[in-house]
């Protein structure tokens, strides 16, 4: 930073587990190193050691800000922060609305902090772009008090995407993000699409976690509630179990019935098989109902961007997505459409509603919450 | 039949119980009877002394045909029929989807058969006329198998509501039914939304359940699943009294705290009542995000018809609902939107696309299938 260069990129996988997997690129060449990694504090050492061994960086004294994607802010963290002893606690406490992920966050944190006590560490939350909804938006029709004593509500993820797609978008339209109304549709093996309405996200399709909204790779995304018990008592199995379902055994996976991954599905699709054009039907027809949904909810839209593996890569995705919204003034052009991970407009210029690919960069929006929020 | 006029109209309340109530209109004027009635047949027999003992009918002989609202008529029925033994038995079978509604709907298909064993009888099925939705509308992002083995799917509701103003719109638009495009909102206690392309319903908000889809007098609507498990452990409650709270205590009930009904959230809301205010917003806004769902879900709509309690009744719910569509055609007029059940267009004469208040009538169309289905 500030020239917002990627210096080196890296993995490491299964600490604490027999034949740990560290992974590390030198000048874009990939080194892999497999051995025992016991703890976190041992994998950020090790992470130092080979920045400084490697070359990357002449010493740790290059180092001037930590930056740490926490998955749930709550209603706390509306934007990123310097970690505190404070803001650990505070993270430490929505353990609660993400179980699976707060506590690992902090493990990272308290690792790095226990090696670089000095150096400025940012939190950055991919719930925070989402605090701006409204309460219409965010609010579940359930009994009030769920929300006052449980927290339960609408708080949306991939808010570090989406904010990141939104003011890229609103460069390439050469407007001030103020007077943008954008629908952002983040299409990974996770998937949530946005209504950002003057450079905030108004609603989103994710919900109180991150099963709600679209179908996606493996989750459901939004089914008839009733069907929960309904399925406990035909399975026998417990809420917990269906859950898990859910989550891990539904999507493009449960319909199509042999894949999570899209790229599979196109393949299979395009041989005739009859489920695998079924999957990505039932896919396709998600998001492009939540795109007039979202116009609607903005009186209109001006832009419609498409990023993540399967927004920036599947043309045929984008293709039955986009198809018939000529209506709300969506004219998008099959030859621009047949791109790949490329940053690059795919209407018709006359189109009123312009349409994008935005490959996604959460790492980038990271490094400028570091260098903000860290005073560096 | 055939000049579809309503001779009488009557509630019979509290059979099995003590202090049943029978209701009968007689030339307009309601007759009320507390009396025992110990069973269905009981009551039908009662119906049928009454029809003559008031002079409504001359004869029992007069009595051509039987109509039977039927909730769930699975993937079984796609329209009414007559009802014969198989038919009894496949209605029986299906209570399995409908386990409170279909057995109750068999008792009293089996009292008017007793009574009056060769009066043709036909079953209107709630689900019928979503039998023409594509898989891809019908099918969650769940593991294929439930869909195989347990029936799992969207069926939706309201089916013989959204028929009716369907027909009855194509009629006020002076087009075939075929060439019609329209969203087909039928809002009461009960709410749902309905995509209906040259007359056949391809996608409605209602699913598995009537629980499904937009926020309701005291149901919730879609919410994000997982909440389910996080309510049971919060609460210690079961999955099957977690479903009771989603279909009792949320919905309008539950976000303002004091009503299900529209009438008293409106009447809090004009007084400042906050709560209620959020009630109505959240309703209304899950309500105006389907319409432009469907809208893409047809590549653009030619009308929007608003039916039942709320759509005929709620100036202000309709107002709400259709703000800010303009975008996509939609230019309604306040004047003419301040009706109450009356069958009108309520937008501007050059708006492309129309907008109606239509009245629904189920009556009339379980009396049509009657005649068409008994042979009459």
């Amino acid at each position: 930073m500030p020239e917002e260069t990627v210096i080196t990129k890296g993995l490491i996988e299964r600490i604490g587990l027999d034949n740990a997997v560290f992974n590390i690129s030198v000048n874009g060449e990939k080194k892999e190193e497999v051995t025992d990694i016991p703890d976190h504090e041992v994998a950020v050492k090790m992470l130092l050691d080979k920045l400084t061994g490697f070359g990357i960086i002449g010493s740790l004294d290059e180092i001037q800000g930590i930056g740490h994607r926490v998955v749930h802010g709550g209603e706390v963290f509306n934007e990123s922060v310097l970690i505190t002893d404070e803001v650990i606690e505070k993270i430490g406490e929505l353990s609660d609305l993400a179980p699976l992920h707060n506590p690992a966050n902090l493990t990272g944190i308290k690792a790095f902090k226990s090696v670089l006590p000095n150096v400025p560490a940012v939190a950055v939350f991919d719930t925070a772009f989402h605090q701006s909804m409204p309460e219409s938006s965010f609010l579940y029709s359930l009994p009030y008090e769920y929300y006052e004593e449980f927290g339960i509500r609408k708080y949306g993820f991939h808010g570090t995407s989406h904010k990141y797609v939104s003011e890229r978008a609103a460069e390439m339209l050469g407007r001030p993000k103020e007077q943008v109304r954008l629908i952002s549709c983040h299409l990974g093996n996770g998937a949530s699409i946005a209504a950002i309405e003057g450079g905030k996200s108004i609603d989103t399709s994710m919900g109180f976690t991150p099963l709600a909204g679209v179908a996606m790779g493996t989750r459901s995304g939004n089914i008839d509630p009733a069907l929960i018990p309904f399925i406990m008592e035909k399975t026998g199995s417990t809420a917990e179990e269906v859950l898990n379902i859910l989550n891990k055994k539904s999507g493009m996976l449960g319909v199509s019935g042999f894949s999570s991954d899209l790229r599979d599905i196109e393949q299979q699709a395009s041989e005739g098989n009859q489920r695998a054009e079924l999957a990505l039907e039932v896919f396709a027809n998600r998001i492009h109902k939540y795109i007039g949904s979202y116009a609607s909810r903005m009186y209109g839209v001006d832009a419609i961007v498409f990023t993540a593996g399967i927004g920036e890569n599947s043309t045929l995705v984008r293709e039955k997505v986009l198809q018939g919204l000529e209506f709300m003034g969506v004219y998008w052009d099959p030859a621009r459409n047949n791109v790949r991970g490329e940053e690059t407009f795919i209407n018709y210029p006359h189109s009123p509603v312009k349409v994008m690919v935005i490959p996604t960069n959460e790492e980038v929006m990271i490094a400028r919450d570091v260098v903000e929020k860290g005073n560096i």
